[in-house]
């Protein structure tokens, strides 16, 4: 029977074998100390014994190994316990030195995450590295709870497409069985006839974009949540809808892995379960009071304003999530509603400096749909649109939804510098492996 | 305030709104009686007032409707109440005329299959064939409520990847920014590698693989199940972990989804929490005697045999799960791990007639693992190998994993005839859309 780390304090006394990776050795007043860390954490071995310590001799970091050892309170060794007398088996000997020092902390430099990323199945050794994809899974299981909870139905849908959702130039294209086919940059077209289904339903799944810049923002493959939901009145209870989701997943994330979050120096959440809101036009203009730097004829917020806005709010509102709304018409996708004033039905959220997803009613009468498809160069009956304009036509209520990356909150989560440090493996314009 | 479906009865002799699609319209004894079709289930109205059966006429079904009516008990109307005094509101008119009948069974036959999936969207709103994909949707949830149970981490990892992990041929190719990419055709490097963080990782997701055959068994892209686990003793840790996972999942869907189960037809579920166990050799003899046909030589199990042993088992130990074991040295891949007597460490699970599953221990001993590469063609140092060879060099326990398509698991849970019709968009050689 093998014991966890995290499960030692109940075994104190007791002779119990414990299996992991050699983590670090080190030697201290004729003592050596050993840590082994398998999926709980680390545990403290303190071996004496001659022929023990012989063995230990040239043991690289990583080597698996048994030991069986005698559980002694030890309010200094990791998680209360350590182990005596300790007794060691090599399950797996290893030759090669790390190339990576998992027992020390990990640069995170804009310079060294190639070698980070090269050496990610190593770095993600050290306890602080593998905490950030712990959050991360953490993250997902909060989300789907959420969701769940709220009648959702999950769906899959298919990644080989036919066209390109969002009529953009960034996407995959390969061969199909002499057919071309594009890698989906979305779910957008198959949620929203699932609507008419099962009215509220979400996935999470790859999407794919061929992006041209090499930059901390973009990646070629990142992990969507996708939401959608029917009979809703309008943007505002999408928007509502969000806040609660983000609202639940964050605070609830600090509650239950508080610790983690510290010691990966993530800042401290200030959220209200109300995010305030703000037009865009105020923005600009409180930016442009603030700063001297007039903004009043951009589209878009700026990402200075962004950052700016988050600070604000989170000074002024005491929550560092807040919505723009008023986006104007320009912003638009063809699938989005037009709103009054020259505005979309539409809102975007930003948190901590940056938007994390745009909200949107989508227009779900099939004429005007068809007209903005057309005025958007999209053609409504390719073989890609078809069974979409189909939907719409055979009755979808009022709907709207919502999509943001799984990586890109992560990364904000936990303060990360780059998307790239909350992707396993990342893709991009560069990097194809591991 | 909308009133849904499902929390009619709670709500006898109010005044209630209820919002939905028109789903089905008759006339009996001068009364009209309408279903309205919401994300619970469906809501029967009686209409009376002539100006309000004056609105219904030419309604297609699909309309999307707005009802207020007050709540009558009526232990016949679907939900156990019915709407009386309605007065109908319509909130997205329809023209078109359904292309399937929703309201009347859906033939899934061979020949109809194409239309099936042509109207995937429109088809779905029949309730049956939407519960498919609620039960689907709950598989999933039950899979990865029993993961985080068991401690598994959820990993993403990259679809676009260098090198065919398992150096077949049926892998779909694309241009990566003038570099060659294929499309992941399961993640097994990436669990492998994550053995060495997190000891336990799951993933599901899309796979992709250019089968070229056309047949009720082969899909392009389909959602993967992947689990693997370290610190195993051997094989049949992993065998009944999977066997857990699955009783686990099938009992509680039968338990909470019985009712739609019944009405989708699917067959009663014969299960023991231990699954009986035959070697392959055992499963030969017993076939070759039971039908004549020698089955001897056979590498694997023939597609008649998996149908008579699950057939066999069902009946003898009143289990309809079985693994067959001893599997010969030759079904290997590369990183599975060899066993005595020309066997492999490994299994394979069948479930109401065909293998759904195959799980074999890895081959965790770098120095064997290269030669098996090699052995197979597979080059160690190639861009997409090279990672996966050092993870090893840097120390895995002994690990096991398997996948497994949800695909599938839908297909045979709910004893549907194809594989296809448990997948919203299904893709194969001659389809690439809706």
């Amino acid at each position: 029977m093998r014991t966890l780390s995290s499960e030692l304090t109940k075994h104190i006394g007791e002779k119990v074998v414990v299996k992991g990776w050699l983590h670090k050795k080190r030697l201290l007043g004729g003592l050596t100390f050993l840590n082994i860390r398998d999926r709980g954490g680390l545990v403290q071995l303190v071996v004496k014994d001659k022929d023990e310590v012989e063995k230990l001799r040239g043991l690289q970091l990583g080597t698996v190994l048994s030991v069986t050892g005698t559980v002694v309170a030890e309010p200094r060794a990791p998680g209360g316990a350590e182990l005596h007398d300790a007794a060691l088996e090599v399950l797996m000997p290893v030759e090669a030195e790390s190339p990576i020092e998992i027992d020390k902390p990990i640069s995170h430099k804009p310079e060294n995450l190639d070698t980070l990323f090269d050496y990610r199945p190593i770095g993600l050794r050290n306890l602080q590295e593998g905490k950030i994809f712990k959050i991360r899974s953490e993250l997902l299981r909060y989300i789907r709870e959420f969701l769940y909870k709220n009648e959702f139905v999950e769906i899959n849908t298919p990644k080989l497409v036919a066209g390109a959702a969002e009529g953009g130039a960034e996407v995959f294209k390969l061969d199909y069985f002499g057919k071309e086919a594009t890698l989906a940059q979305s779910p957008q077209l198959y949620k929203q006839m699932m609507v008419g289904v099962f009215e509220r339903v979400f996935e999470i799944a790859p999407a794919f974009r061929a992006e041209l810049s090499a930059t901390t923002r973009h990646v070629s493959e990142v992990t969507m949540l996708d939401v959608e939901m029917g009979f809703i009145d309008g943007h505002e209870d999408i928007m509502n809808f969000l806040q609660d989701l983000v609202y639940n997943t964050l605070t609830r994330v600090y509650a239950e892995h508080g610790d983690d979050l510290k010691s990966l120096q993530a800042p401290e959440l200030v959220l209200k379960p109300e995010f305030p809101h703000y037009t865009m036009a105020t923005i600009h203009e409180m930016f442009t009071k603030e700063t001297g730097k007039d903004t009043s004829k951009e589209i878009d917020l700026t990402p200075e304003e962004e950052k700016w806005i988050c600070a604000y709010a989170k000074k002024h509102d005491g929550c560092e999530a807040v919505f723009a709304t008023g986006l104007p018409e320009s912003k638009m996708k063809f699938y989005h509603m037009k709103g009054e004033n020259g505005t979309a039905r539409s809102a975007d959220l930003l948190f901590r400096g940056i938007e994390i997803s745009t909200v949107p009613q989508r227009e779900h009468r099939p004429d005007v749909l068809i007209a903005q498809m057309k005025a958007a160069g999209v053609d409504p009956e390719a073989s890609g649109f078809a069974a979409y304009v189909s939907a719409f036509k055979h009755g979808l209520p009022a709907h709207g939804g919502f999509g943001f990356g799984i990586d890109r909150l992560t990364e904000k989560t936990i303060g990360l510098a780059n998307v790239k440090e909350a992707i396993l493996f990342p893709r991009d314009i560069n990097r194809l492996a591991p």
